[in-house]
């Protein structure tokens, strides 16, 4: 036999019943709450086009994995699909694909996994789960309060309950760089440098401002406010007000706050001046939800006017956020609730031998037929070596039907954790394995 | 702007919320029955190492969607990866890989996409669901009964309740091959030219069978059985039951249908001996399920005792079961079950205007604490544009809070079904909403 790497490829993972449960539990809560937000499913293919995919994510392109050619095409080792990076570059895909579906106004959600061929690391997987909700079509902030919503009661519901909002515009940093002189096209590369003042402080703002051609008379002006809202953190608001682009730029932050800010079961929300969020399509509002024990981001999200649009002849205003599941599933994985979770089958049917399989199927039926979850055991062990197998999985109870119990139309009930044994009807034992899904027998 | 294609690549689909609800509830309801049954999840990244993948289908290897290596290696035009083809692969991985974890005996599922670069055509995809149940570890035919009944019960379960189970076993087609003296190398071609009796009838298997090098002498007398079992589906039983090996064979068909007859809910269970499936890896029983209205098989499964030890140092004896779920969604499709799912929120929330604006917020916050799933209007148009938008996307109910109706602490609700409207407290409305899920307001 070859020598194989039976591992999962680098960067992705096998999960077994115990790594689903928090998993699928969380995703379906996410769900849950996205649809009770009215937002709807829609599922595109795992792949793109290739050239669908390309020119769409700056440096972060040759993260992207492509599929080869099939067939003879192979050999000239072409790709025409890519697997999908994100779900944004889909969506507008659809929204062009699709006008008389997609309508004047149109929300969704998307959650499942995409791919990307990033350095493995802690928390930093090349196959991970994305859960997005979009909403395309309106130009109004009642949009992204109705995003930011939607995420929050989302960590809310999945038991995140530590949590800032920290919202912020695009346009704020807009007007900042306005009112310091600085050229329009130096203000993506800005806004990154500034995004890193959490990180490297002012200094190492400064340099990087420097690096990145900011020239020094103007740079100093700029540090001086970022100084100041280091002090004082209601600094840059008194400095914008003065400025017209800055006043609109604020009365949007204020409308969302004053939607969001009540409705809000946990967490808090905070106006973060500096908040950037690294990626250059954002045109309005952006955010990011920072948790507690997190080093980075567990939401973000904000308004992006001119991504969605990218296929379309028209233009198409669109906000959204997306929640950064797979941190956190990491945050909730020592918690409480995440051991309640039941991931086995809450009873063996043990078979006696051959005479009596018969009853044992029968009786695993009916439990089942009544939402019981019931494994039988089909392996050719003895029967303590069953109720072994069935200890060593944590299934709780075992149901035997020997001899005895056959001829009474019985059945043995066993707690596997106190050992206590109850002989039951059929009809006994059902109600009591019901009764009895979480606490031992009495 | 490039000229794009911006369908989804050929073979896939993009899936709007009205084409998800029967798939998702069909898929739900699958899981629901293998987790009832004892069956536990098991999730495995999308692509393998492309070495776990070659080698391992035959003919159908042409079919794999290889990755392109990244970075610098891209230009070489070679692959390290391969999107996964079936679950069967990645399982025997999984088995190799954690036999601590695997122990004795296994059973687990797995629901999700699979990707083949087939032709697509009429229900042919390259990227559609699988659903498979596998237990590991087991020679015992009670291992067979509880993977057909599973696969059985999720039929029921989904509504498919018109079908037929076609049971045979690897041995039979052996007996029947050794007793006609056909040389053991030969038996996987002949056993492929005889599964296709259904479709080309006795004269078409006579052809394939000497083009398939069988020599003429041996054909004769097969051929005989054939035709007699066109005519009495009793006649091969009597022919095997004289031989020790058919004998055998038919000790395990009968055990296996007195366990699941006796217990399956809906449809029938048939001996079929001349059921041969394609692929030649099964072992020991084999079955097909047909259902009415349509040409291939719904469900599909086995015994295959060498197949998931492939990567194991030891034997590990198997057997399980697939569902052919977008065969058994394209039958649901028309049904009035597909019809009845509801796919759209319950409740348009409007907004009156910008002061009214935070009173809307609350009472969807409202009912969505309540469970009712309920969109706001995020959009910019008037009352009659936000009315005719829930009309259209066929929501039943819309809420409007106006001044009057804040004066009063009031919501109006109005079923735009009879173009009735009601006024109501907003916990009203609320009971209201809940209570009519379903039907128009009285």
């Amino acid at each position: 036999m070859p020598k194989y790497d039976l591992s999962p490829p680098a960067g992705t993972r096998d999960f077994f019943a115990e790594d689903m449960k928090l998993r699928e539990s969380v995703l379906h809560t996410v769900r849950d709450v996205f649809e009770r937000f009215g937002f709807l499913p829609l599922e595109t293919p795992a792949f793109e086009r290739v050239d669908i995919m390309m020119g769409k994510y700056g440096e972060e392109e040759k993260l992207i994995f492509k599929i080869l050619k099939r067939g003879e095409k192979q050999s000239g080792g072409e790709a025409d699909l890519a697997l999908r990076y994100d779900f944004t570059i889909p969506l507008a895909r659809v929204v062009a694909r699709y006008p008389e579906k997609i309508g004047r106004l149109f929300r969704r959600y998307q959650i499942g996994p995409v791919w990307r061929a990033d350095r493995p690391a802690k928390g930093r997987f090349r196959e991970f789960y994305q859960c997005d909700v979009d909403i395309v079509g309106s130009r109004s902030v009642n949009a992204e309060a109705e995003v930011i919503l939607v995420l929050t009661e989302a960590l809310s519901a999945a038991g995140v309950h530590n949590f800032t909002v920290r919202l912020n515009s695009r346009k704020v940093l807009g007007a900042l760089l306005e009112m310091h002189d600085i050229p329009t096209e130096l203000h993506t590369s800005v806004t990154t440098a500034i995004d890193k003042l959490d990180k490297i402080g002012v200094v190492g703002v400064s340099a990087e401002l420097l690096q990145r051609g900011v020239p020094a008379s103007k740079r100093d002006g700029l540090l001086q406010d970022l100084e100041a809202h280091v002090a004082d953190p209601g600094h840059i608001r008194k400095r914008l007000v003065s400025l017209p682009s800055g006043e609109a730029a604020l009365r949007d932050i204020d409308q969302v706050t004053g939607i969001v800010q009540p409705l809000m079961k946990h967490g808090k929300l905070v106006f973060d001046p500096f908040v950037a969020r690294g990626l250059s399509y954002y045109t309005g509002i952006i955010f990011e939800i920072a948790a507690e024990g997190i080093g980075s981001s567990i939401a973000s999200g904000g308004r992006y006017d001119d991504l969605v649009g990218m296929f379309s002849s028209n233009e198409v205003p669109a906000c959204g956020g997306s929640l950064g599941i797979e941190r956190i599933l990491m945050l909730l994985q020592n918690t409480e609730a995440a051991r309640e979770r039941q991931n086995v089958p809450q009873v063996l049917v043990t078979i006696w031998d051959e005479n009596l399989r018969s009853d044992a199927f029968r009786f695993a039926t009916h439990l089942r037929d009544h939402g019981v979850s019931t494994e039988i055991y089909v392996g050719e062990g003895k029967l303590s070596q069953q109720i072994g197998y069935a200890s060593k999985k944590g299934i709780p109870y075992c149901a035997v039907i020997g001899p005895d119990e056959h001829a009474k139309s019985q059945v043995a009930i066993k707690d596997l954790r106190s050992q206590i044994q109850v002989l039951a009807t059929w009809d006994e034992a059902l109600q009591t394995l019901k009764r009895t899904a979480k606490t031992p027998l009495p």
